[in-house]
C-alpha cells in the first residue's frame, strides 16, 4: 500500500486540491484558479503542476503516491470526457494528459458521482458499500454506489436522478430539455418554484412569514416550516413527497443501506431528513422501508475525498 | 476453465434444471416436481440427487464441473435465503446444503435477478454489461445487471421494480402491502385492471371489441389494440404510460445499455415495445433516450441460463 494519493475536484471557478494518506486522512488542502479561457487547455497542466509542487514541497517520492482521482463535471467514462461544458472542453483524455505530467496512476469521474463516494468513504454513509447519494444544490445531483463502485453508465449518465421525471403537470424546461424533472421541483430553485405556486394558490385570508420574505429560497421556506407556518408547511411536504417517493422507486433499482442528502438545501438539517423520510417509507417496498436517510457530512470537501478514494480501488 | 456447468431455477410447482457447457450451449434440460410439504425440506435434496444423477448419466466427473448456480424465488443474499413463502422455506443455506450433497460449487440468486442474468448472457440483451430486465407476469418483477452482475441490494430487494410507486390514486393494496406499485399498472393483472377501469369510463355510445370479451386479459387487449380499438388504444396508452416513464426513471440511476422486457405479457410483441418505447423516450435523460427497448428471448429458459451464468462468475 502507497503512503499518499491526491484528490482533486476540478469545477467551473475553481480547482479543490487535497493530499491525503491513503486512509483517507486528508493533510492538506488548497485551491487553484480554473482557468478555462482557451478551450480549457490550461486547467489539465495547471492541475499536473499543483501535483508536482505539492509532492516537491512535502518530500513526496512517486514511488511513495497511490495516483491522483479527478472530479469534473461532465459525462466520465473510461476516464476521459467527450465534453465539459462548464471548462469549455471538448474531448479530453483526463488520465493520459495527467499522468503524461506527473507520471503517477490518475482515475477521473463525473463530479456528483465522485463526491457520493466521497461520502461512502469518509462522510455520512462510511463503511457502507450500496449508497445512494443525493445532492440538493442549485440542481439536484447524485450518485449510486452498488458495491463500492459509483454506477458510470453506459452513457456517463449514471446518477443523474435530478432528471427523473417525477410531475406531468410542469410545462417549464429543465435544463436538460425535458419537463418534470425531480430538480424542477427539489433542487432550491425548485422548492423556491413551490413557495411562490404555494403563494400564489393560498386563500389571501391565511397569513404566513413567507409573504413578507424578500428572498423566497429554500432557506427561508424551511426556516418557515421550522417555526410552524402553515403555508411553509405545505410547501415543505409537497417537495418532501416528491423527493421521498421518487427515492423510494430508486431503492427498487438499488436497495442501498443508506440515502446521503447533501447540497446547499441539506443545511436544513433533520427537519428535512426526518419529513422525506416519512414520504419514503410511506411508499417504500417494505423490505426497504426503514433504510435510513442521513445528511452528508464533508461538505464541500466530499469531491476531493471521493476523488482519492478512486484512485485507491 | 471447466466444461459443465448446472442452471436450476426452483418454482413453486417444478424445478426447470439445465445442463449446459460452460460458454452457454443448452446440452439438456428437465423438470422435476417441487415437494414444498415438510417446509420444502425435500427441495434441495431432490435438486442435488438429480445433479448427481445426470452426473453419473453422462459420465461427466465432478473436476469437469463449474458448479450449480440456483434461482429462488425469494431475497437471497450471500447464496442464502431468510425465507422463500413459495417453498414453505424459513432460513435455508441454499449453498451450504447443496454442496454438502453435490461436492460442487454451488451459488444462488433471487429468481427473478437470475433470469435476468439469463436474458444478459444469451438473450436479449447478449454480450451486454449493463441491463434493465422487467418481467411483465402475473406480476412484475426485474432484474438490474450492472458491470454484469445483479444488484442484489442491501435487503435482497434489487430490481424489486415490480413495487415502484406510480400512481397515488390507487387504493387497492398490492401483494407487498403497498398501494399504488407498478406491478397493479403494468403485470398482465394490471392492465387487466385498466382494462376493466377503462370499459367502465368510457361513453355508452363508443364500441368497443372488448365489450365482448370473456377473458379481458392481457392478451384481448394487445389484440384489440393492434386491430385499431380506440378503447383498447388509451388502455394500452395508459400502461405504456406507466411502464415507459418509470424505465426512464430507472435509466437515471442504471443508465443501461439495454432495457430487456420479458415475461407472458411480452408475447403482445413489437407493438409493445414500440408504445413503451415512446414513453421512455419522451420522459427520458437525454443521454439515455435512445437506449433500445427489446424483447426477451428466452421465455421461461432465462432462468435456467441466468443460474448457469451465476455459477461462472
Amino acid at each position: 500500500m502507497k503512503k499518499y494519493c491526491f484528490g482533486i475536484d476540478i469545477g467551473g471557478t475553481t480547482v479543490k486540491c487535497g493530499l491525503f494518506e491513503t486512509d483517507g486522512t486528508l493533510l492538506e488542502k488548497w485551491e487553484i484558479r480554473t482557468h478555462s479561457e482557451d478551450n480549457g487547455s490550461r486547467i489539465l497542466p495547471d492541475v499536473g503542476e499543483t501535483i508536482l509542487a505539492k509532492m516537491a514541497e512535502k518530500n513526496i517520492d512517486k514511488s511513495e503516491v497511490a495516483g491522483a482521482g479527478v472530479g469534473v463535471p461532465g459525462p466520465v467514462h473510461d476516464n476521459k470526457v467527450p465534453y465539459a461544458v462548464n471548462l469549455h472542453w471538448g474531448p479530453t483524455d483526463i488520465a493520459g494528459i495527467l499522468h503524461k505530467i506527473t507520471g503517477i496512476p490518475i482515475k477521473a469521474g463525473n463530479d456528483a458521482n465522485v463526491a457520493a463516494l466521497g461520502e461512502m468513504w469518509k462522510g455520512g454513509a462510511e463503511g457502507r458499500k450500496n449508497v445512494i447519494v443525493v445532492t440538493l444544490g442549485t440542481g439536484v445531483g447524485g450518485g449510486i454506489i452498488i458495491n463500492g463502485h459509483v454506477i458510470e453508465g453506459a452513457h456517463g449518465a449514471g446518477g443523474e436522478i435530478g432528471h427523473a421525471h417525477v410531475e406531468d403537470s410542469i410545462t417549464d424546461v429543465c435544463g436538460c430539455g425535458n419537463s418534470g424533472c425531480l430538480e424542477q421541483v427539489a433542487s432550491a430553485t425548485g422548492i423556491a418554484r413551490l413557495a411562490r405556486e404555494e403563494l400564489a394558490a393560498k386563500d389571501p385570508s391565511e397569513a404566513s412569514v413567507l409573504e413578507n420574505e424578500k428572498d423566497l429560497d429554500a432557506r427561508a421556506v424551511f426556516n418557515a416550516y421550522k417555526a410552524g407556518d402553515a403555508v411553509a408547511a405545505r410547501i415543505v411536504n409537497k417537495f418532501a413527497k416528491y423527493l421521498g417517493t421518487t427515492l423510494s422507486v430508486f431503492a427498487t433499482v438499488a436497495d442501498p443501506e443508506v440515502i446521503v442528502i447533501g447540497g446547499g438545501v441539506s443545511k436544513a438539517g433533520d427537519a428535512l431528513t426526518d419529513i422525506v423520510s416519512r414520504y419514503y417509507k410511506k411508499n417504500a417496498f417494505p423490505a426497504c422501508a426503514d433504510t435510513p436517510i442521513v445528511l452528508a457530512q464533508l461538505g464541500n470537501d466530499a469531491g476531493i475525498y471521493g476523488a482519492a478514494r478512486l484512485v485507491l480501488d
